[in-house]
């Protein structure tokens, strides 16, 4: 099944639904014209088009492995990953005085999200260096910054993060690697890591890995942890890759899916790493770069969600079924529905993260406060939302297969084994939505009070032609609006307790703004019909997700462990 | 992990919930008292403990295979499926003159529950044994009853349902398979089958296959379609397996899941055959079949829920994390909110398992009309809600195991891969969404108001008692009854459209009434807490479902196939 890159549907997100050409009217972002943003992503679509996505079953297939120490990549990666860098892929966001396109997030957000679509296996490398490249741009020393930052960029050389440990998972702080100085204003870090994404591959002439490590004078918890770059080879004085570090990896997981990206397990052994950023103060580093991490994984959930649902609707189309008028199941109601759900949630998460990302875009462009808030707020709905998407619609993408879905050789069953971890990893989406419910609330609510005033002034304007839709939108923005007045007034655990269904209703809320705005814009267009969709079916869905949202957390606290045991 | 049968469950589930005492007080199940029940259910849940539950990886990691045409088993299953046989367990519903026990479907349900849960692929076999015996029950003349029935009964034999064709899917219908009369009263049986779960195995000593083909005057469609017993190996005249019939397993699929259930392609070329029931009658036949079939995939997704609960369950209470009062992730909250979700999903699924169970006992216990329009109302709901359930349940295990939820070994990705595919075979889950709206209604909505009736009834005396939780329960019931009366005014297409989504909601509402019913009686004990956390913060659901249960179709199939394009 080839993949056809959505540039229709970026074309109408971009023009008419989130608003990119504020952010092409900056200063910072000037270059990014219509026609620049539409050659950009017609190039990268081409690419994955031809190249990436003729690779992803064979990621299955051929899954990464280790031998002798050395990862040994699926076949092809190699000349997809050359595609990716040679094409400037790696960090088109990434500042121009260090090779890259300095374009902005809503763009790398599109590119990122087709490469995904594609490969997601083989995304994911690019995925970890431009956090790498944004953790560095922020954090490193210059020096640090002008030998890495180009080889990076070029995608000579990929990046890793390296988080977790065995007792240390969504509890960072608990982590047990150490740093002691060398003396030479180097560290040697000792301590091991699991479930380190591309911890090694055999495309690139090096693998720069970000370590979180206590320093000897680190307290305890996430305020005495440090960021170290530490390189698989150290570069010699030319800024070659030199001698070995003392690093390895000892082992790969056996997963359900993503086989085509090693997870390694790594051992640092006084491996000579450098600081990145002041002492102690990694997690803020690595905060920076998990932010737009956050947003990238989003991206790879609707990726995924893409491919399942091309995949799907070309069975659709094909499987021939006499009782439906069209011939195929695909004039079976119930299968339309799918199909419908499918492209409409495809479109909330896709609009959800390129308004992130306009708002990431802002925020850089003109350092407002405002914009700053906005970015924050939307990127846990982004990641969460968008991989419960790639979720839900890979899973339906299986359903609409009937039989065949269940068959490896289609390779709809891929999409759904594949995108499954997105939920997992760069943070639960449980604390995505701790996160929205806690930080991202600390405001009074305040950012979140503005995007829903923007909401409703657009439901207003749109109700002169779409009375109905318009109405139903601002009455969930208001029913949101209270939800948000409910939370804030309360205490941490009892907004904890809701946390995962306050953040799906904000989602659905914030979708059927997307939508009809898209509704407005093309009112006699297809996506008119799927905004309707979207409103009078699954829109409705919020009102239950905002009562358990707002039940607090007494009863549920109440079951005990015993209560649960069987 | 270690699977622990949930005794305590069906206990409070056949006590309180869905009175089977009504079942053990007629004359044909006098037999199942409480004290019989209570041994079988412990007997059965101690072998499932102990020897089907080791069972499990190996089938996953050690798939069934195709060697020199011959079906090698998984290591380990055929001593598992030795036991099951070696119990009685395969079908214990069985009539007794042919060596069953005769006990209700109630408990059946149970026990299919606990195989599933315990090594689901392997317990696939079985449950299609049973399903043949059902048939073959209903339809087969004495002759091959008497020759077929005591071998299936007992385990030597085992049974498999030949449906679908490569064209004919959920349009069963199309198929092209032929049967020519021999002239000796024998059929001579052509053409491919596909997706026969178990076609083959090394453990049974015979596999008797009930093939759908058309005979030479067979109209086309599914009025034209017969019921055919072709046995792997032809019976001697002494009833022992002779001959090796024209019949063959040309291929296994290749699966996400369910590995250690071998999946055949088969190929029949001129294979002797029987027919069972009347000429051109075969559909009536394979419905029976089907509707018990139904139930035991609903159980099958109920049985890999709680082994994916029981997983999770225990991984949530011995993982380590500092910042929670229990010091292990089950004192934060959002972990204790999907433990509870699970519990209390899988409680409403079993619970609309079992009632589905009571009413196909008290039909066939009573003849009366009203328990088979009962039954036939559950079962879809009872197959769906089950398998949706279990797909949801075990995602939300992966989930609870974090990072380690995406690794192999745990164990918590197979039940996902494993269950997905029960929504799917035995009837679509969108196929049993529009039997529900049009086949279960076509009483315009008699049995299903009787069943309201019924909840209302409930609610109204649970209001000294529990007042909030049985107004939540009889207003739900309202909305219901509300919904069906839209649906029932309507024609079939604008019914199809909403099918799924009423079925989910029509779920929801039944499991409230469950759960009311166990917090009424056991208002102290932990499921009083559980049906709380259900009717307050799961129920609300079903205002969502319903809105869009009752859009009709206009809207979704003015979104054209061209709308739905990339």
């Amino acid at each position: 099944m080839p993949y056809r890159a959505p540039l229709d549907d970026y074309r109408l997100l971009l023009n008419d639904v989130v608003d990119f050409a504020q952010v092409a009217g900056t200063d910072r972002y000037a270059e990014a014209t219509p026609d620049m943003v539409e050659a950009i992503l017609t190039e990268a679509g081409k690419m994955c088009e031809e190249v990436l996505a003729p690779l992803n079953r064979s990621g299955d297939l051929d899954p990464a492995r280790l031998e002798n120490g050395v990862v040994r990549t699926s076949k092809g990666f190699a000349d997809g990953y050359k595609a990716i860098a040679e094409g400037g892929w790696v960090a088109i966001a990434a500042d121009p005085e260090n090779g890259g396109m300095g374009l902005p997030m809503a763009v790398t957000t599109a590119v990122n999200e087709m490469m995904s679509a594609a490969c997601l296996s083989l995304q994911l490398n690019p995925l970890m260096t431009q956090g790498q490249i944004e953790a560095l741009e922020h954090h490193a020393s210059d020096e640090l910054k002008a030998l890495y930052l180009p080889k990076l960029v070029s995608g000579e050389w990929a990046g890793t993060m390296n988080l977790t440990e065995p007792q240390a998972g969504s509890d960072v702080g608990a982590l047990a690697s150490k740093a002691e100085p060398n003396g030479d204003g180097t560290y040697a870090i000792s301590g091991q890591k699991i479930y380190i994404s591309w911890g090694d591959n055999d495309f690139t002439q090096n693998v720069c890995h970000l370590v979180l490590a206590r320093l000897p004078d680190g307290v305890p918890g996430t305020k005495g942890i440090s960021l170290f770059l530490v390189p698989k080879l150290i570069p010699d004085e030319n800024g070659n890759p030199g001698v070995a570090n003392s690093l390895k990896v000892v082992s790969l997981e056996h997963k359900m899916g993503l086989h085509g990206s090693p997870t390694c397990v790594m051992q640092y052994d006084g491996a000579t790493g450098w600081l990145v950023g002041e002492p102690h103060d990694g997690m803020r580093a690595m905060f920076t770069m998990m932010n737009n991490a956050r947003l990238g994984v989003g991206g790879q959930g609707i990726g995924a969600a893409e491919g399942a649902y091309q995949h799907a609707l070309a069975y659709a189309n094909d499987r021939k079924q006499g009782h439906s008028p069209e011939g195929t199941i695909i004039g079976h109601a119930d299968v339309r529905r799918m199909l419908a759900t499918m492209k409409a949630e495809i479109f909330t998460a896709r609009a959800i993260a390129l308004d992130c990302a306009v708002a990431i875009d802002m925020a850089r462009a003109t350092g407002s406060a405002e914009w700053k808030a906005r970015a924050a707020l939307l990127t846990p709905i982004a990641k969460a939302f968008g991989t419960d998407t790639g979720i839900d619609v890979a899973s339906m993408g299986v359903q609409v297969h009937g039989g065949m879905g269940f068959i490896e050789e289609t390779g709809a069953a891929q999409y759904l084994r594949d995108v499954r971890v997105t939920a997992i990893y760069e943070g639960t989406n449980g604390i995505q939505a701790m996160d929205l419910v806690g930080r991202k609330l600390m405001d009074g609510g305040e950012a979140a009070y503005r995007l829903l005033d923007e909401i409703e002034g657009f439901a207003e304007s749109a109700k002169g032609t779409l009375p109905d839709l318009a109405e139903a939108v601002w009455q969930a923005s208001e029913t949101l609006r209270e939800t948000i007045e409910a939370l804030v007034a309360r205490d941490m655990p009892r907004r904890f307790a809701g946390a995962v269904p306050f953040l799906r209703g904000f989602a659905r809320v914030l979708g059927s703004y997307y939508h009809l705005r898209a509704a407005v814009a093309q009112p006699e267009g297809a996506h008119a019909r799927i905004a309707r969709f979207y409103i009078t079916r699954l829109l409705p869905e919020h009102t239950g997700l905002f009562v358990h949202a707002r039940a607090g957390d007494a009863d549920l606290m109440a079951i005990t462990p015993d209560d649960l045991a069987v």
